[in-house]
């Protein structure tokens, strides 16, 4: 697998955009969306190595958003998120060695709608993985 | 700024590196090397970017290691680190705008020795900054 990106959790998109900027000089690398599986607003942070390993940036838009729990222990660093090849082979794999699938695959509305889906593994480690964009 | 690394803190080194393997199929980039200022075992990890964006494994050697505390707490994603071309001046530009210096400048042991810092940001999110290798 290879990373594909970095999820932070947020509170209020645009100072979170300002702070990124004026902290560490990170600019968008596309207008924000909205994900409605998700229930959050995303928006993706180039961090120096363009389109790879960018931040993304998670607000949710509504209280039953999967990530509104996380935002009221502070928000902040929420997850890592992994490319895969093929992701039904993937989910399989982990699957066997132990990880808890949680839902369905949905296309990723801030990742140019490809398949993802979110796991805990083995070690009860919240991870994304997402597939390789065949484009 | 560009992103430099990932760390997680973890309380099993031979563990998080089978983990890590088991499960993502991530091999470290080099051996294991102590560093006695931090007071942690460091193993980088490579993501699928190769020298880019590793992960930086950390383990406490010591009680008094500055991770020790956020390992009780359940380990994991602990920092993000940024590289800088002039640390001495990313330090002064980041305390101007509020971020508090942890200590001093000092050198990474895991990354090749160069010149690093942690720090809080104004929001008083943990940062690492690491200067960038000249060689």
């Amino acid at each position: 697998m290879k990373l594909h990106h970095i999820g932070k959790v947020v509170s209020d998109m645009e100072e979170a955009i300002k702070y990124h900027r004026d902290t560490f000089g990170l600019e968008p690398l596309r207008e924000p969306v909205i994900d409605p599986i998700q229930k959050v607003e995303v928006v993706l942070l180039d961090t120096g190595h363009g389109e790879e390993v960018p931040i993304e940036l998670l607000k949710p838009i509504s209280e039953d958003s999967p990530v509104s729990k996380f935002l009221k222990k502070g928000g902040g660093l929420h997850h890592l998120s992994f490319e895969v090849e093929n992701i039904e082979q993937a989910v399989e794999e982990l699957r066997e060695k132990g990880a808890l699938i949680l839902g369905d695959v949905v296309p990723s509305k801030g990742n140019k709608e490809v398949p993802s889906v979110w796991l805990y593994t083995r070690s009860r480690e919240l991870i994304e993985l997402i597939e390789k964009d065949q484009d």
